[in-house]
């Protein structure tokens, strides 16, 4: 049996997420024919190399998606807004990681983790949520399938990488600035990010809770099915480069206890259990390098709330958080 | 009237919290007859400045503390616990700046904004509370005061100069190291700290919680005079040089106003209110090099919750943090 290829599109190609999806769709030999890479008239003419050749980047326009089964987009929201139906008229299902689609009704938002059957019900848009919602619903799933949740508080520690390519020479140049006892230049933070912590991330709603806050709280709900579930997030940026981190209190219906639950998180798929505290082992930013899995440590009951356990996330925002959720939402349609 | 002047030692004067000591002792123009600066033989014959005179740092011994009034300590514990006693017999009040008399019942643990009546009861020995107990505190009170709280969930983001000189160093090598794409080389943390975070700080308990958890959870009660308050805590290294930040969820007992927290914080002593969004304006540890006071923002209503607030709290950790709640329990010592 000849197996199906694909005429794969990335829309973002030479932004962040978007090398990575190249990058993956290589790692994970997606059965691809005609690979499309594109971007703005700024990068293209560019060259990415995939497999063993290199291909060139071509500029989007309403005619790129002719033929095209798949196109990945990350490269904003009013890119996807324009040229997700673009896409999709021209008969490409689109998996966008952009936030603009992701509350729609109309639009499944999957974790292949956690909702794949979601998938079912599209209309040529798949959404891949926010990277720091990804790394959560993953740890949270197998609490709420086994015990149920009633509340979650979550305080994040983002990487700079989840800002894109501008953010990352940012922190670069602002640490070298300081370093060398310069004052440190500013184009993408509205604060040195250098040695810092911004607790701001997206715009500030008028709720005073920050849109990547909300995203955080709406997204959870809808990938959880779960209206009613009580869900409060402050988002803050550290400097770090790449992989998002997450202090998360859990309190859940049922009472678990915690070596069952590293017994459930040994066997999920997806999840890496990094929690041996005598050999100083749980999860941090600088092993999103190495591990693609959400890494999950510091398990522990709260000692005054015989429900409430703390525990803390780790996962790459460029892998998990963004490129290799979308390449396995593709995995997920092709099945 | 002659106002009484004092004989003061400084122990681990050549040390972060230490310098900041002398530093303060002197902005806040504290009554002093003699100061005397006492280290390890290591730092012993260094000179520090205090006022218009070059003092030189003696070295610790049994005899240090004849005719001194007040010792502040911040050396470490096993120096206080070797020498609190020591100053004590000879006449001495300590400020002591280690974790190891806090929990004594018989030890005041004084946060001079929030429980300074505390003060009374003392045999020799006054414990300043962790660094990152005291802006907590110093947050809740005037919540705690007015409408009552009935659970905290805290999150910490804290600077490398909690852990000391050599921290600082640490970070700084790592940081050159890196940017030179260099092996970063360690000394004090058990991995890297810069463009990383460490969910570890001190030992591990046997409950799987920290020490630096547990000293948040143990000493917030104790200073609160509430051993029922339900409070749980995640502690977090970033590679930050100065200024610790806490992520803060508070359930009040009885409901409370947004507005009007707000307006309470505008005029309590000790805090700074700095939550203006629409000019991005929230606490960041960098200001805390220019602030004494804690600052708070970020103030909010968790959507789901109807007693429960969010805020962002940071403060100077060689400050407010230690050095300067030190002397400013010498200065309620001394009314």
């Amino acid at each position: 049996m000849q197996l199906k290829k694909f005429n794969v599109a990335v829309v973002g190609a030479t932004g962040v997420v978007g090398q990575e999806v190249v990058k993956i769709l290589e790692e994970l030999n997606f059965p691809i024919n005609e690979l499309r890479l594109l971007a703005s008239e700024r990068s293209a003419g560019k060259r990415l190399t995939f497999k063993d050749s290199e291909l060139e980047v071509d500029i989007l326009n309403n005619e790129s998606f002719s033929n095209i089964d798949l196109a990945f987009f990350s490269a904003g929201g009013s890119i996807s807004k324009k040229f997700a139906p673009i896409a999709v008229k021209a008969g490409a299902i689109v998996i966008d990681k952009s936030s603009i689609f992701r509350m729609d009704n109309h639009v499944p938002l999957i974790v292949p983790d956690v909702n794949p059957d979601n998938i079912l019900k599209h209309n040529g848009i798949i959404s891949n949520p926010n990277c720091s919602t990804i790394q959560l619903v993953v740890a949270l799933k197998p609490i709420y399938d086994l015990v149920g949740i009633s509340r979650i508080i979550v305080s994040t520690y983002q990487a700079v990488s989840g800002s894109g390519k501008d953010a990352v020479t940012e922190l670069d140049n602002q640490t070298k600035q300081l370093i060398s006892k310069k004052t440190p230049s500013r184009l993408v933070y509205p604060h040195q990010i250098a040695f810092n912590l911004i607790p701001h991330i997206d715009e500030f709603d008028s709720n005073a809770y920050t849109y990547e806050e909300m995203k955080l709280i709406h997204e959870t709900k809808k990938i959880m099915r779960d209206e009613h579930l009580k869900i409060t997030a402050t988002a803050v940026r550290v400097p770090v480069f790449t992989g998002h981190s997450e202090s998360v209190y859990i309190e859940t219906k049922k009472h678990l206890n915690i070596e069952e639950l590293k017994q459930l998180y040994l066997k999920t798929p997806g999840i890496k259990l990094v929690d041996d505290m005598a050999n100083n082992k749980y999860p941090m930013p600088i092993m999103s390098e190495t591990y693609d899995d959400v890494m999950i440590g510091r398990i522990r009951k709260d000692l005054a709330e015989p429900n409430g356990i703390n525990m803390w996330i780790v996962a790459n925002n460029l892998r998990k958080g963004a490129a290799l959720n979308s390449v396995q939402i593709a995995q997920l349609l092709i099945r």
